[in-house]
């Protein structure tokens, strides 16, 4: 099940890559190294949205729970002014990776690196602006859920993976099916778009 | 040529019916109208989209070359909390739908009504927070090139029907040239991201 057709899909890449990015080498680089061995990041297209997305918000604070090695932390960050992102995973090796990427893109003064469970250690935040989820997909709901009360007024929860492949349509299995809740919870209770790149872009607004 | 997968289109089209709103039957009526009338609207889920991103930009000030009967100016003038939406069509019997729309949903002193030809009327305008093209298609290059010295500081543009039902893939007649030549203008000028989501949503930041 394709989500996007691949003519569009393909489209919309071409011209993503017409936009002149400072750290293009670096970028480019973690691009081709996620895609070589196989790891999950989010791709140009949704960087450059949530990138986008930080510039109008002006967020002081935001948390990442499953953070990989930084490749969405990039994004966010390289957009802020001031204030911090705080990277959260759960496997060392991903949050050194993390280390330096942000070092190599002068961005280390903008971040906090933080190695653990997720959810544990984004309760210790209060204030969050914008909250990423990137953790479990079984996870989504539990994480929201736990972290209400950490939001700012106003702020952003954006979600990666929330079309799980196409498998929310009809769900099956226990992942596709906690998405799927997460996603009827979050237009139930924010103004939330699904945006259909990649595998889903859930952005939603605490009104 | 469809561009999103018709499953995954309902499906967010279904989440999209989750959010309340307070006009909910007025402009149920209104899409129920226009979807009789065959009237080209933004349809709800793009409503949503940029009543998000106009709650994030705070606007003072936005112009909107072709209004239709002011669905789109509504989404936009309902997330602002204060400033005006200025409403240009050539039609003046589409500006006396968009008054009636505004006065329903008391709106009316958050528009201002302009009927005549839109790139004119809109050059009169200075410091535009959010440009929202949905004109004829063959004047998209144009009217950003003309309207360029208008935008504010870290403006939006925003563009309706920028995959042109697909074609801009592999443009064949001259409007959908003339889309295709807009995206990469804007790609290649701004940060910019095109929504995959109905006919292609274009947003695009002044940086």
């Amino acid at each position: 099940m394709f989500i996007i057709n691949p003519d569009i899909k393909n489209y919309i890449k071409d011209l993503s890559r017409k936009i002149k990015i400072e750290d293009e080498e670096i970028i480019s680089q973690l691009e081709r190294y996620a895609d070589e061995t196989d790891f999950p990041i989010i791709n140009r297209e949704v960087g450059l949205l949530i990138h986008l997305i930080t510039k109008l918000k002006k967020p002081k604070l935001v948390v990442e729970l499953g953070s990989g090695f930084g490749y969405s932390a990039y994004w966010f960050a390289k957009a802020m002014e001031d204030g911090k992102v705080v990277l959260i995973d759960y496997q060392e090796k991903n949050i050194e990776k993390a280390k330096e990427l942000f070092e190599k893109t002068n961005l280390t003064d903008k971040a906090i690196f933080e190695v653990g469970d997720a959810v544990e250690i984004a309760k210790k935040y209060q204030n969050i602006d914008i909250l990423f989820l990137d953790l479990e997909k079984s996870r989504y709901l539990e994480a929201i859920k736990q972290l209400e009360n950490n939001l700012n007024q106003n702020a952003l929860i954006i979600a990666d993976n929330t079309l799980w492949y196409g498998n929310v349509v009809n769900p099956q299995d226990n992942k596709s099916k906690i998405v799927a809740q997460f996603n009827q919870y979050m237009f139930e209770n924010y103004l939330s778009v699904l945006i259909p790149i990649r595998d889903g872009v859930l952005i939603a607004y605490k009104d």
